[in-house]
């Protein structure tokens, strides 16, 4: 276990959400286990954006897995990420994998997928599943467990 | 994230719940994240038809998964397909392989499955499982998560 | 145990489902335990009417408790009844009190409580709950137990 | 902690099960904490009896709490007196309470009181809750804790 | 979705409970999606026979599942054939796997699949598996779900 | 059950949220079951607002339940005032006290209290409960029934 | 935070399991809030003991709640005495309440409560609750919130 | 359904619990579906030993699945054998396993596994599982559904 | 809601953890909404400490709740105080007490109660509850819901 | 099961906490069933270390599990190895991952996979999941079964 500490550019400081998604940026850190298959999982219970259509707040939770490569995702930058959606107009299925398709850019795992859950728009949620390819050989990849929508 | 609002022609305004599954339009909408395998999920706890024999009200949970091909289901018009079962009389077997078959033509899908979770009559629920072929490879496809009944 | 088998008019027979609250016949058998202070429930998870403002379907999970009188709520006349909801506009605070209301009318307990937990619109289902009046004491009365919404 | 053995008549030996509960023997055997205030508990998940009308089969889980007297209830002989019940027909609120009132009436307990959580038929479960009077003073009394009825 | 009600034949009537498994009939009707390959599923909670030593009541939960070929099964028929059980005596595995056996007989499905998850005697409750052979490829085949035993 | 729709000012039509609490308008209904005295609850799981320290996102689930008098919370008109703290700064102890408060104002309810169930921060989740008095004799008043929080 | 460990006599040692409950000793330490009112609960999943009819083994999930006064449990004590009972035959409601009895003997609380939730022999497991008396004015108690036994 | 009755040796009769397991009996008894190829699952919540180096109380929860080949293990024999660990030692890994192969020897299953879940000690539990080889092609299996522990 | 944020002197801004208890400062912030009786809950389901007698590590899961008067509790300094026990000696029932004492002395409330829910050491985990009297007359105080240890 | 007891130093022995993790000594022992492939789990809810940037305390839920070759991991050093981390600075990703690793050189097992369920920070909480190559065949490998993070 090492000193690679100087290299998380915002965990530690106070930074600002940007307006847009455009304007935030993805950090990536330099993994210390490069090399070595392994999965990293982020849940986002905490995801908030804006209906394009009728600009009414939409929620989600997010949970997002991903086999680095040769970085890390930093994840105040992810939480900065995510937040710049707050006021931002996005459908569901668009966003989910734009989002992943985001990190990946960011990151270039060797693999990554995303859920997500949304909460419901008259009375029927939407989920959405994307991953980037095949699941690599001997990575191990539990379920998500995200608990099924039963409305009462 | 783009300016595909215009497609979703129900989103926003009342629209009546047609009476007869037949008269109900399922809509299509381009999907902006077409040539990506991905998934789609509905939840839909809300459903209700009746019993073709006694005329009585059926309930059940349905879970509509799918993997999108040109066009997403605009998910407005799904409620309103679906409450457009509320007077009409359906088989629990026959009604929810029925509705997967309107939505595979409707939004001609890589792939689609839809389980019905029936409320019980007589002390024993059915569920019914239906889906279009083998699971396209690379496609993440979660458990449907919907609880075993068990009574009491 | 006794002989009381007869006056249960619907028990065992089939009846079609009035269109109209108004229509239905709330039955009440005699109560062959009359003198003794006890409490029934009514677990109604099958609840469906129409939005009176826009004509949508409304869901619904509804819970009865009462104490008996003279007289016994009938099932199937409960069950004719809160199906004839069915096609019918109804808020769910006027309806869940209603609903009360005519169960009272109807069997004269000697109390009773209605609880009505409603699917979301919009994000915010409601619950209401409604009872005649205090607790008659040494009545034993659980929690009804239905677990509170909690979106995703 | 005594001799008491010799007083459980049914302990360890088979006995048939009678065909009608006027049939069924419910023991009492001596308390050895008399004199103490306690409460004890039979959770009961296996009851089945016939519908009175229709000849179905219904089925029920039944809790049970009292407070002992002089003597305790021997848990055999309840499990043969419940089994009476299987080829005989009861209406739930009537069977719930007159399973109780045989109780006490063995045993003369200082108070007892018991639920019955019924299986649903036609969608609507019924639930029967009495006790033989307000609580003793100083009796500890956990809630019975039987999981509401949601249908799916 | 059409006009097959009238092959149900006993769905809407009373029927006696057979007295025997043997004098029990499973009805078959014609499956309205014969040709397209699905699961239909039935869960059971509320199954009891007799132990054929002791004759003392057993209690089990069911869950049946099938790919139906020409026929579904009639669920009523199906519920009155597990009915007749309820004075016969059978061990958990033999009777398991006996009600999967004649099921198959009176459907021919495709493929199925029975679970009998018994309450405990004796503090060790047995389940049973059986499934008529490998699964029929592209069948969509979710998990039964029941939960573990735990005892307390 | 009435004519009194045309009292809902906001339900079935498009409306902004407002950008600041003071700018947000909370309608009251006419109560159709004036003189009655029962409870009405909304669960919120989707509040957020910002952090006014830091300017971050925080995330609560709001539960709110009151006794009407004459008027009732318009349930479109709430969803916009809760919306309306999007991008508005609040401690939690102050927010959930002060909605409360707001509530109070425009519905002059017999009784209300609101419970906040905030996301945490550093850990350690804060949980809010205010009530407007002691709870009006007679009312029936479930618990909110919100899990605990455990962390992982 | 004081001085105190010296007092625990066993903590820390390996001490040999006695091989009946009048060879256990209970031992008590002194309480450093002694002149406080609280409660302590100890919850104990792993009890067993012997059926003195039958000699087979019994299993209980055992929790004790107690308001101490100048004294505290010493916890290793409470774990060997409880362990005493495994080759000791004990009927269910004498052995929860005599347990009880021999913490009251040792520590001589302020108050006392034991509730013994028992495995199912039978299929009707047997739960036991006592307390010394009515709880003490302003001590706060939490329901011991074990789940009710439901079979499968 | 037959006539095998004669060949359960121990069931419903009173048998002592052996002192070692090497005293212990297992019975195998006819398999009435030998060959047909199914699973069957003994749950067992209430296994305790001791531990070979303290010579403290172990507990576990064991869950044995197995194929049967020409018998199927008894299971009043099961009972006692597993009993016969109560005043035994021996490490969680090798117990587990030799419990599995003390019941391949017995009944020559054509597969088993064997899940022990073992009460923490010092803060860790182990689990254990073990399986004689390859899973049949075409048995089904599902998960053993036991919960993950979780400390508090 | 208003101008306080100024009084929250660590929020958003990195602080050691102390060394010890005694070196630990909890704050206290202006309450804005003193005169209104309220409640404020802490989950802390990360809390440690170390066995004064063995030295070995003990966790804990704290919850927290208080009836502010003058003032809140500063949330992060409460977090640095909790994480004061890090290294730091303390019996589970003398450390829950005294932590509640400590919050006491710092903001002064109308009211608190402290429980402490401790992971088991030798099977057998401790619960402490202690509260400063009896509950403010109109105080909504929920149960704090955190589920009773089971072993596995 | 044999006399393997001595091979364990440390078991029935009070350790002290190494202040480093490379001051800590994982022991393996023999293990009595090599040459048997199963699979043993660790599961270590009460794990934590410091943010190597902030000095924060972190705290995870780590579970092992791995098919043993040779030798065992000796569970009271795990303990230890575990508790070496407490005052110890460690990323997640890595921590969880270098852990492992350690575990295999100690035990040089067949195969081995960690699951690292790591408290939020944030709001999102990272979850890591390493094992050393693709599992071996025949080994049964239970899910981990940990609950997903869901926030409130
Ligand atoms: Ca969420
Ligand atoms: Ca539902
Ligand atoms: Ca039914
Ligand atoms: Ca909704
Ligand atoms: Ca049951
Ligand atoms: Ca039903
Ligand atoms: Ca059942
Ligand atoms: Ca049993
Ligand atoms: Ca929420
Ligand atoms: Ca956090
Ligand atoms: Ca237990
Ligand atoms: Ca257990
Ligand atoms: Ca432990
Ligand atoms: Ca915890
Ligand atoms: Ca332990
Ligand atoms: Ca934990």
């Amino acid at each position: 276990m090492s000193h690679y500490a100087e290299q998380a550019t915002m965990l530690g400081k106070d930074v600002k959400i940007p307006q847009h998604p455009d304007e935030a940026i993805l950090d990536a850190v330099p993994n210390p286990q490069a090399g070595t298959l392994f999965l990293a999982r982020f849940a986002c219970p905490e995801f908030t954006s804006l209906c394009p259509v009728t600009g009414q707040p939409d929620f989600g939770h997010l949970v997002i897995d991903y086999a680095p490569n040769q970085t890390l995702v930093e994840s105040k930058s992810l939480k900065l990420f995510l937040g710049s959606f707050r006021n931002h107009g996005a459908f569901h299925e668009d966003c989910t994998v734009g989002i992943g398709k985001r990190i990946v850019e960011a990151v270039k795992p060797l693999w990554l997928r995303i859920g997500g859950y949304w909460y419901p728009r008259g009375g029927i949620p939407i989920d959405v599943f994307w991953q980037t390819g095949p699941v690599p050989e001997g990575l191990w990849l539990p379920d998500q467990g995200v608990p099924a929508y039963r409305g009462r």
